[in-house]
């Protein structure tokens, strides 16, 4: 199995993918191809000795596509961008997964334009793992598209369900609808429709679910508009961010404070861990007809190892066919 | 000045109300008139000894409106549900504001159809103050409404403009227009439509947030459709619930733990202050005729008492005037 991961994108590359990919070279019997400028990656590959360098491959790709950019435009036209050629390779089938920490557009662009989507999949979508009061929970969509319609949603569950089933080994998922109200009428247009939708879709569907179930964990999948997603997954993060400082504060405000911070010091280490994004790899774009793997912007070697590991999951437990076996049993 | 409150409401109802209609009778220099089943407030009442009778009065309302019926049908079949009586007296002049604990969609219902709109205001919207890094600030809509159009999202921004410029007497409130990226091109077709109009409103437009934004604080006003803004609130909610759940554990695990708890105590208690909704009063429904406002369903005494206060400062401040002056600058 190789995994492609692309070793310009993220606020740390090319430092952080780069020792992600030494470090997973040599633990995860998988091999790599970093993606990216050669001389770049070489040089910061000076700083490993002894990797396994039949495992560890380099692809030189110069181009860069920026933040500024409009992605479709971008993708067709940098045919040297990491994440097109990371793409390219990815479809030829001189790859089994791709990862990135780069633009979020680009990559989208890129599965949905170069990899293409799996047939009957109407719209790919961006599940992110949460971190919540049961464990890792996937939210989906999480940003990817905007003006849903109640049949992508069913898709969205479907999906969500065969990844969760699969790469996190739940027996049977269930598939929360998000909405404003537990009962079956409650929502807008478009949850309202999806709900009798789901009702016949191929996954434990729970019914509606309600903001507060996000971090409460109460289903294993998530399902919404990426619009709604893509607001709820940030303002999480940010939440976090702010009580992260304010616990911060709280510990470092004088020397009784720190005396105090002394004895409670494990189980603080605990709890960053549980909400620490970094442990949860990254958030696959699913509904492409190969592993696409989004990582966050932010993420250090750490997380990155985490990505990779969880692309192996990915491309190991089948999840493409499992979406495809699971959209014709449908239609069926 | 009188405030109109709904004795029935909530999930601490009569004790909660009764007790803080007590105590702002005699603290706020304001008449408060309690309304619900009399012999039940009456009963509750001799709990307190030596309170103004002059200033506090009992409406008698023995009808109750539950969660499982249709809250428009039910507004106008139960005249005499405690919500139905208060909107009544609102409407004829009997008091000067409303405040309520109890079913949400209820109050709603009595706010349009009985106290009714203020001229051009299409739809009526919930406000939550939000307690945030920088202070508190106001989400709307928390949920009054879905499938919102771009004018109404323009006039939750000017409501919560004035809202925050006169209650909480910010003096160049800021709005921002909730998205999933900052450029003016970014988000669905709800908001790329808003965001043209918002530029030529008459309120300090900051431009699009997301949803790191909201408890970051960055803006005084957070305008989004009503679908987004209860998801957003119930998963900060949420949140907040989860994480006070892991502190609580932190500190109480072992000896240790709760020694180390002693020596942050101060700090913890600031912390839960900080992120109390208690603190921050009801949420206003704007865009209704006279003040309406909505207290959390499990607010206790001390949350009932702050929303009475913020109904007098709705009042006293003139936002109802405020939103009216707003939209005839903006019509003409």
């Amino acid at each position: 199995m190789k995994i492609l991961v692309d070793a310009m994108g993220g606020d740390h590359a090319p430092q952080a993918p780069v020792e992600a990919a030494v470090r997973a070279a040599g633990e995860l019997d998988i091999e790599i191809a970093l993606i990216g400028d050669e001389k770049v990656i070489r040089s910061e590959l000076k700083k490993y000795s002894g990797y396994p360098t039949d495992k560890l491959t380099i692809v030189h790709a110069p181009e860069m596509i920026s933040n500024h950019e409009e992605p479709a435009k971008a993708v067709r036209q940098k045919k040297g961008a990491s994440v097109v050629v990371a793409a390219n390779m990815l479809k030829k089938g001189e790859g089994d997964a791709m990862l990135s920490m780069g633009n979020t557009g680009a990559l989208l662009a890129s599965g949905l334009l170069i990899v293409g989507r799996i047939k009957g999949i109407l719209r790919p979508a961006l599940g992110t793992i949460l971190p919540t009061a049961k464990g890792p929970k996937l939210l989906i969509d999480a940003g990817a598209n905007t003006n849903c319609k109640p049949e992508n949603l069913v898709q969205f569950g479907i999906m969500g369900h065969v990844y969760m089933k699969n790469v996190l080994e739940i027996d049977k998922p269930q598939v929360g609808l998000m909405s404003i109200g537990e009962e079956e009428g409650k929502g807008d247009d478009l949850t309202k429709k999806t709900y009798s939708l789901m009702k016949a879709a191929p996954f434990e569907f729970y019914g509606n679910i309600e903001g507060r179930d996000v971090m409460e964990g109460t289903t294993d999948v998530m399902v919404c508009d990426g619009f709604v997603g893509n607001v709820v997954l940030k303002t999480v993060e940010g939440m976090g961010h702010v009580i992260g400082g304010m616990v911060k504060e709280l510990f470092t405000k004088n020397i009784k404070t720190k005396i105090g911070a002394l004895f409670v010091m494990d189980g603080v280490k605990d709890f960053k861990k549980k909400l620490d994004y970094r442990e949860y790899g990254g958030a696959p774009l699913l509904g492409c007809k190969k592993p696409v793997i989004k990582g966050h912007g932010s993420s250090d070697a750490f997380a990155v190892f985490n990505a990779i590991r969880q692309a192996k999951q990915f491309v190991a437990t089948n999840v493409i066919d499992g979406i495809a076996e699971c959209l014709d049993n449908m239609e069926e």
